[in-house]
């Protein structure tokens, strides 16, 4: 398997799972996968959800053996604005040690990788004593909403796992890796405010009536207090605290607040509740506004009050959150502050669970881990060690992967999440790239850990 | 001339002022316009501007003849949403007697009754004893940009007039015609937030920065008070008082605050500063959201912080207001309110002044209007008892036609505004239209008016 060339083939399939104009490309990078993974002697199934199926995989031979699931999804995000990107999205390119296109980070890369390590040590092992079960989900990006009937059907079968492998999180650089401890849960929902049936000439008719882009800055507005808390009742309540390890670990991550300023392009930063810009985007909630629209956005002015006006919301949460109880909370504030003037409508979109594991061999883990995850935890401390130089830290992350807590909860499998792509890699945004060097490291030392796990030299 | 034949051909030019795809329409509709003022026996010039030229027309004979002004505006809103409209915009269609076309209305509807009540008049008498100017311009809808220019070139010349004839302005229905004693004046500009210089993960990076939606949104909703009020220091502070007989004329306006209500489709009012919602619109300033947007604002979710977002804000101004001082204002306030972490940029667009006239006959109005205009105000009372069966009101409106106040101030022009649109014609908005039956007679009228002023039977 040539890395790099199926990287590139799996790229060009744009699977963007979030704009039904994409259901080609969809499936056709749910058909390559699949292939692959049929070549590297699985058993595949395509399971049928009620938007974008599953594939689920299985090489498992003894009973005895450890058993690893490995979870990745084969869709994307949206690629627009199209025209800030330098070469297309779906037309992968290698510049500058980089492979260029939507999805090359999130989470094409990273998958390839996986299976071009195990690759590699079924062709020195075909007996390799190993189980593994593969999951590759369509809707990652949209909020995995077709997992739970997924764990309905397919939970007991993973719950003979021992733990559940994934790189689909951050590093914060090619020289230092992080093994993601912790990942946000995601809380998604939109409203739209309805006032006049039409549009009205905002000379004739202003004055008279409560302008919906008006009473939607001033309900979005008071999400936040001044010094940037979410002003929710109750947000804050259930907050998982930081660790003291975590602390010290962060105090080995390679960056500094002018560094990351630098990176990110922005004049300063606004952390809320005390914490520093780093330990803000791992350790604290948010409310952030995606997007927001409503009247005329084109050239020059069109004076109008317009009849609806609307903003999409998503909240990230810490460990010990519990989104349905935030989704509620939240959607009773805007209601609450929403004018009787104005017709409110909400959308709930789909939500994920935080998540939160302790390293096997740290003071506080508990003690019933199973003994394949711990062998895996230590053998990637050395493998990472030996490939990229120096051992990884152990890091709650910001983002989200909403079905790792499903996992915990469904199938009682613990994850080990080795982060493989950057901030230079530019996720969910124009020129999104997958570093190389990274890949060619990391796909000796999964080669490494799988050997390890199996129990081979 | 027929006029809804005329007016039919006139709509059919796409004359969009602010979107320069339109330019080919711009053309067209200023071409077509000169073509029917020639017919009508005008020497027409056309009058280059920086944009859009402005067409300027004489029938000048004798200095001792009275001397009147026609005004009107060739350009057009913009028409979309276009999937709102029940037919093309710029294919008229007659249904259930109004014709429907972006711009039917708002203004080359009246234009055409205009030019159709000359058309009568000058087939009876060749030699009518009126002097006449036209001026049609090509830039109302984004505020008239060039006018001070033509002012500069023309104002010696328009000022030899005795007063401006203009329909554009509204009337409650078509029973109830009102003679338009002020219009508002505008202001118009453009804020944009930037934060980071590319829109950034909101997991990974959501909770270090200030989100540009959640500032903007802050800076919106800090423009009103919770009553509504525009809340920028010294936005109020010279605002003309309501008169007396404005108060009992209001009285006879035939809409009701429930079937102003139903109008417009709100399920209830918002007016500012103890005013009923028919005061507001007419007698107080305003600060209106136009459009706003930013981050990702198609189906679904796409979880970013957004780079920038921008808000289109328009004010309108009552007598006395200063445009150019309360512009000044509402920039300072939004300035104090930006936060340092983000950049904020301020495009200035068009504004226009407000006009106040008292019409004479009144105990108010001053001793010194012209002969000609007095005369032109008591016909047109006659005129529109006779056609439409009772009397106009007089009052003022709230809408905004910046150039009137420009013939007040460089060429010492009161205006006589005869308002011939109704708010079922959807000004500004999808499905635009305009009353054929109010177009007949008030042909019928502007032929007596005309008559009169020139001292005809």
């Amino acid at each position: 398997m040539d890395p790099l060339e199926t990287l590139k083939n799996y790229i060009r399939y744009p699977s963007v799972s979030t704009d039904p104009a994409y259901v080609e490309g969809m499936q056709g990078a749910r058909d390559y996968a699949a292939g692959l993974l049929e070549q590297l002697g699985f058993a595949v199934e395509i399971v049928p959800t009620e938007l974008h199926p599953i594939l689920y995989a299985e090489r498992i031979r003894n009973p005895d053996w450890p058993h690893i699931v490995l979870y990745g999804h084969y869709d994307v995000q949206p690629a627009d604005p199209f025209e800030r990107w330098t070469s297309e999205p779906f037309d992968p390119q290698v510049r500058d040690g980089r492979l260029f296109g939507r999805g090359a980070a999130d989470n094409k890369g990273p998958t390839i990788v996986h299976m071009s390590a195990l690759s590699r040590v079924l062709e020195k092992y075909p007996d390799l004593p190993l189980n593994l079960s593969y999951v590759i989900e369509g809707e990652e990006e949209i909020g995995s909403p077709s997992m739970e009937r997924f764990f309905d059907s397919h939970g007991e079968r993973l719950s003979q796992a021992d733990f559940l492998l994934v790189s689909d999180t951050g590093s914060p650089n090619a020289e230092q890796i992080v093994v993601t401890t912790a990942i946000r849960g995601l809380v998604d929902l939109e409203i739209k405010l309805k006032g006049p049936k039409g549009d009205l000439h905002s000379g004739i008719h202003g004055g008279a009536v409560y302008n919906p882009i008006q009473a939607l800055t001033e309900i979005c507005a008071s999400l936040h207090d001044s010094d940037g808390r979410v002003n929710v009742p109750g947000f804050y309540d259930d907050v998982f605290p930081i660790h003291d390890w975590e602390r010290e670990e962060l105090k080995r991550y390679p960056e500094t607040d002018e560094s990351y300023r630098e990176l990110l392009g922005v004049r300063g930063f606004f952390p809320a509740g005390g914490l520093s810009p780093l330990e803000a985007v791992r350790f604290g909630p948010t409310l952030e506004f995606n997007g927001i629209g409503g009247g005329y956005q084109g050239q020059g002015s069109k004076t109008v009050i317009p009849s609806e006006a609307f903003a999409k919301i998503t909240c990230r949460l810490v460990a010990n959150q519990d989104p349905a109880k935030i989704q509620e909370a939240v959607i009773a504030a805007i209601k609450a502050r929403c004018p009787d003037a104005l017709e409110l409508d909400i959308r709930r979109g789909g939500s994920g669970e935080p998540y939160m594991v302790v390293p096997p061999g740290h003071p506080d883990a508990p003690a019933d881990q199973p003994e394949a995850l711990v062998r895996a935890f230590h053998s990637v401390d050395a493998a990472i060690a030996k490939t990229f130089g120096r051992p990884p830290i152990y890091l709650r992350e910001g983002g989200s992967i909403p079905v790792i807590a499903d996992f915990k909860n469904r199938a009682g499998l613990d994850s080990l999440m080795v982060g493989l792509f950057t901030p230079l890699d530019n996720l969910h945004a124009p020129n999104e790239s997958f570093d190389l060097s990274i890949m060619d490291r990391a796909i000796d030392a999964f080669e490494q850990v799988l050997q390890d796990i199996a129990g081979m030299e």
